[in-house]
């Protein structure tokens, strides 16, 4: 039997949003599905290392490298944000309560063979380099995210 | 024939959204879909009662449900929220058309046999206890909904 | 062969999201998908004229009319919008890189067949007229959204 395809666009750069996209995929991947979650725009950001890579950039694209936050420990949240507190109370409480952080979940998706793929179009406008970002990411662009979705059923834009 | 199956997840505590997220649903179930929706992080806000209910929780989960709002009446806007005007014009405006206010998109939502359920990762996460929620919620988790969602075909992230 | 059908309903009426919906929907055209962009809520003024229409209207739709963003050359960024700055430094890469602003996008749409649909529950209650938007525009509502997403597998919320 063909497997069911799951596919998820991470468009948003915010920790709770990347948290719900990596507990709905590795729910996916733990039922079989084959999985793939595609980063774009502020997205991306969950796939950037957390430390500095030298690389030769543009101004414009190293203010959006400064600007925006480096990888998945940064994020911040779409509500009650608050300078910050916002994200350190939720991981406060999701450590309570034995829940995975943003990293063990990008880990686990990695495990389970969930796809992760960063827009190649995004990381021409805002300057992202390949070394910037952690292992295991592909680099595709909208035509691979189609070819992937148009097979399954369960297509998330999150 | 079988049903078509649509699925929602609302994600997010917004009135805008959570009125997207209903007005969908409610056509859906209209053209004899069967409809979930799944609440979950600020999503789960739409299904608070409004007043509040006396329930033991720690320090942090009582932190979150006093910042978050209590039920679909009290939900601000994504946009132009200009600190609660912008819910009121809105409201005012869908009065003004006779269209249906959230509170009772969601009754019409119970009438037409649309599952609401709650997200019980998340329920644990901000403390929010079942007796806090309105009546005709079911619980479940992210297990439910790919169930679900993998049998349908419109399945959105709102 | 049946085609493919791929739907988006842009809700948001951020400059950000209205270029991932046109990308992915130019990209979904390209390999001959049927497409729709059902833009509802704040995605409406993605399909507004930039210039000032005179038409009868309530005092409320005459505030919403002028507080949201006439067309898409206004759009504003969902983060790191910085006044305005934030929408000039995308404009200013994708420049650079010679990718299509959304104007353009949007037109590639039209010549690609893409059907552009305005929710008119949106044009009621927000008080926008037809000759309010660009030409192309198709009005219907959710019950069109859904008979086009019934039969697609590529629905999106944006």
């Amino acid at each position: 039997m063909k497997k069911k395809k799951t596919t998820i666009i991470l468009f948003s750069g915010e920790l709770d949003k990347a948290l719900a996209a990596f507990i709905i995929a590795n729910g996916a991947a733990a039922y079989d599905h084959e999985v793939t979650i595609f980063t774009t725009f502020w997205g991306l950001n969950a796939f950037r290392k957390d430390e500095h890579v030298p690389v030769k950039k543009g101004l414009l694209e190293k203010a959006f490298g400064m600007m925006m936050p480096r990888g998945p420990k940064k994020l911040g949240l779409s509500k009650m944000n608050f300078a910050g507190m916002g994200p350190k109370m939720i991981k406060s409480v999701m450590k309570k309560h034995n829940a995975m952080q943003l990293p063990e979940l990008i880990d686990m998706a990695k495990e389970q063979g969930v796809k992760l793929v960063a827009c190649t179009m995004t990381m021409d406008l805002l300057g992202i380099k390949e070394e910037e970002l952690i292992d295991g990411v592909e680099l595709a662009g909208v035509a691979a995210y189609l070819g992937d979705a148009s097979e399954g059923n369960v297509n998330l834009f999150i």
